[in-house]
């Protein structure tokens, strides 16, 4: 029998735990015969003493077994899951879920809510009327077979480890220590049923990884916890220095995904769209190469296959599918607001995680567990870093159901920085890392 | 208002904290409103990142000022308080109190039992028949006032701070940081009502501090503590990498100290009390010079006024004062058994700590609070460091009252090392450190 005093000790120390000590140490946790002090003192330990890939992995399974876990068995072929860090305006999860399965790779997509500038990829869902998430697992099973996608809320009692610990976390700064960060995100996918993962690891101002060096240590140290647990997982790292694409919201969001899905989406979204997407074909066993799977997902937006089985999962889950077609049926808001630019110049830097705010200061996302989204709001960017720009020139249009916007005009315009030099914009695809 | 998650935070990425920010924490976790694992977790970053000589001012007076203090003004004079770290047959208490008093300096002792080989100091002078150590805090003065001396058991909700603490510590594996050691002991010191205090920091084997390097750390943050808080605090570092003196166990070691008041105690055990003492004597403004308090300690020794104060003493707190001239009178040992040396040669090493549980298993000292003292058992040492010793020749005397102490025996045997090569005997006074 194990003493978790010891196993504090140990890892203070800086030497490697065992399996079964941090078995020991999240089963424990999670049954409530270790206290939470302990484990507060254990997770500061980690912070500065770091996991081993080993330690990461015995971790991350220990969550995964400490709830349920997702039986995607009965679905036909390899299951991709996809996870991007998060950042502002990212919608492409939306538009990966039918493009990737439009390629016949089953998408069985468990997403979330969550707290941020925008809702998650279900708010944004549930912008189009009628859509619903609530679906059981045999039918979400037996929607992926039928039409090979399928998007549902996380149900069941899901890694409830992960849940205490980051929990547990948030309130003793030990949030951002990327063996923690990196196990938990690996903990869900898996509980989830993902056979392969690729993972969308955002750096630069707007993502939660601020430096390169950081988001490239937490997508290694990923794939070494994937491949440790023996799921192929490989990671991207891209750029959020900038919002990506140009809407920022949960209707707007969908619309741009329309678009994409169409093939005239932001250039900047749909290059990550592809890469993203061509890995996942080629972790699902649907091509052989990054260039087959690249020419795959061209064709399915080309030939509308793609943007066709939008239709179907919207129709499948209740919703309007007239709205790929005829994006007015999507929530509108009352006012639209030009945001000029106060100078003329180059935009040369932008601060993503503040026009974050902005948007949420309109309702677009939720500060806390209990507030609203309002579906119709948001920002849609006309500038962004490398662009010119004249005095009094829109930078953005602000979407909104409040008359008065003048906090979200002045963040807009305090954030998005104009000078003399042009800049060039910045590279959106950074390190590849594979296993 | 603070938020503690702020404070770990900030400790976390090594800033220096602000007085308000640590009585924060320290109030907030007497009063409960902040919750151990918030603690723990500020706990291990101070383990990782300590805490500058200011910090440990402020977390020491925050701890003094959660409780009671102890009001010593109406005592005439300079109150020096003593305090050992702790080690095997550690006497020095016992001998330092009346002889610090005999020279004219008010020593109003409050002393504590704890756990560990031998009982505490109270554990000591109960050994003499009717010797208490409750009186109210008025007697307490008074009898410092009449007779210069008093001791008694710690009394009133001193340093409730430090206690809810340190039990927290015990559990999260962040006891051995210096700056919260440092910052425990003062704060009790403090409380008691020192007005100067001297620091006998221990190394070796059979101390807390195993390096000399760690023991002069720990004894340069209390003497910076000292500096920060307006208290006059000096240190000693000596040797514990053998047990001090000769004897082991409660009644055996007053005998010892009562041996030592007459000049014909150990020589290592004498050179200590006349070190600390004399420190005590300067900081109580009785003697200008060291070498002065020395004269004057040397002094109380050969005309017996020491001893005869340590008999009024007694006296005074009910004991039977009649034991400093009849050491018979206090509790013996049914069995005094001899332990055999099982190889020739000179000793080289004495594993202190080992030699303490030898003596716990006879009941000299308490393994849980609830253990009872047996305060006629324990060990007297034969030889020391440096002696050399014949195959068969007594290397200790187990006094005990159970027949069978082989484990005590094997104890002994295992951990003095005899070698061929003789060693010098270890420096038993090391660096000196003043503020």
């Amino acid at each position: 029998m194990f003493r978790m005093v010891d196993i504090i000790e140990k890892k203070r120390n800086g030497e490697m735990l065992s399996k079964e000590e941090i078995t020991f140490f999240v089963n424990g946790y999670t049954d409530e015969s270790i206290p939470d002090y302990q484990a507060s003192a254990f997770l500061m330990a980690v912070y500065f003493k770091g996991m081993t890939a080993e330690e990461q992995g015995y971790l991350t399974m220990a969550m995964v077994e400490s709830g349920d876990q997702i039986d995607l068995s009965a679905i036909e072929g390899i299951k991709v899951d996809k996870h991007s860090t998060g950042g502002v305006g990212d919608t492409t999860t939306l538009i990966l879920v039918p493009l990737v399965a439009a390629c016949g790779v089953p998408v069985a997509k468990m997403s979330g809510r969550g707290l941020g500038h925008t809702g998650g990829t279900l708010d944004k869902l549930e912008a189009i009327e009628g859509f619903h998430i609530e679906l059981t697992e045999e039918q979400f099973v037996q929607q992926v077979n039928d039409l090979k996608l399928a998007v549902i809320g996380q149900s069941g009692n899901l890694t409830p480890a992960d849940k205490k610990l980051y929990a547990l976390r948030d309130v003793t700064a030990t949030v951002d220590s990327i063996p923690l960060i990196a196990s938990s995100i690996m903990s869900k996918k898996i509980a989830a049923g993902a056979d392969a993962i690729v993972l969308d690891v955002k750096t630069g101002e707007g993502a939660f990884m601020k430096t390169k060096e950081d988001a490239i240590a937490l997508a290694e140290s990923m794939v070494a916890i994937g491949k440790q647990v023996g799921r192929n997982t490989m990671a991207v790292i891209s750029d959020m220095s900038q919002p990506l694409g140009f809407a920022i919201g949960n209707s707007l969001e969908v619309i741009e995904a329309i678009e994409t899905l169409k093939g005239e989406g932001p250039e900047d979204l749909t290059e990550l769209c592809l890469v993203l997407g061509s890995k996942m074909i080629v972790a699902g066993g649907k091509a052989a190469s990054i260039d087959e799977a690249r020419t795959m997902l061209k064709a399915v937006i080309t030939d509308g296959s793609a943007l066709e089985l939008f239709g179907k999962l919207i129709e499948a889950q209740g919703g309007n599918a007239k709205v790929i077609h005829d994006t007015t049926l999507l929530p509108s808001a009352k006012y639209q607001i030009e945001v000029p630019s106060l100078t003329s110049g180059y935009v040369t830097k932008m601060e993503a995680d503040d026009i974050g705010v902005a948007a949420m200061l309109l309702g677009a996302g939720r500060a806390t567990k209990e507030d609203e989204i309002d579906f119709a709001v948001g920002i849609v960017l006309k500038k962004k870093i490398g662009d010119a720009v004249q005095v009094g020139e829109p930078l953005a249009i602000i979407h909104s159901n409040l008359e008065n916007v003048e906090r979200s005009i002045t963040l807009i315009q305090q954030h998005i920085f104009i000078e003399k030099q042009q800049v060039e914009s910045p590279r959106l695809i950074g390190e590849m890392i594979t296993g």
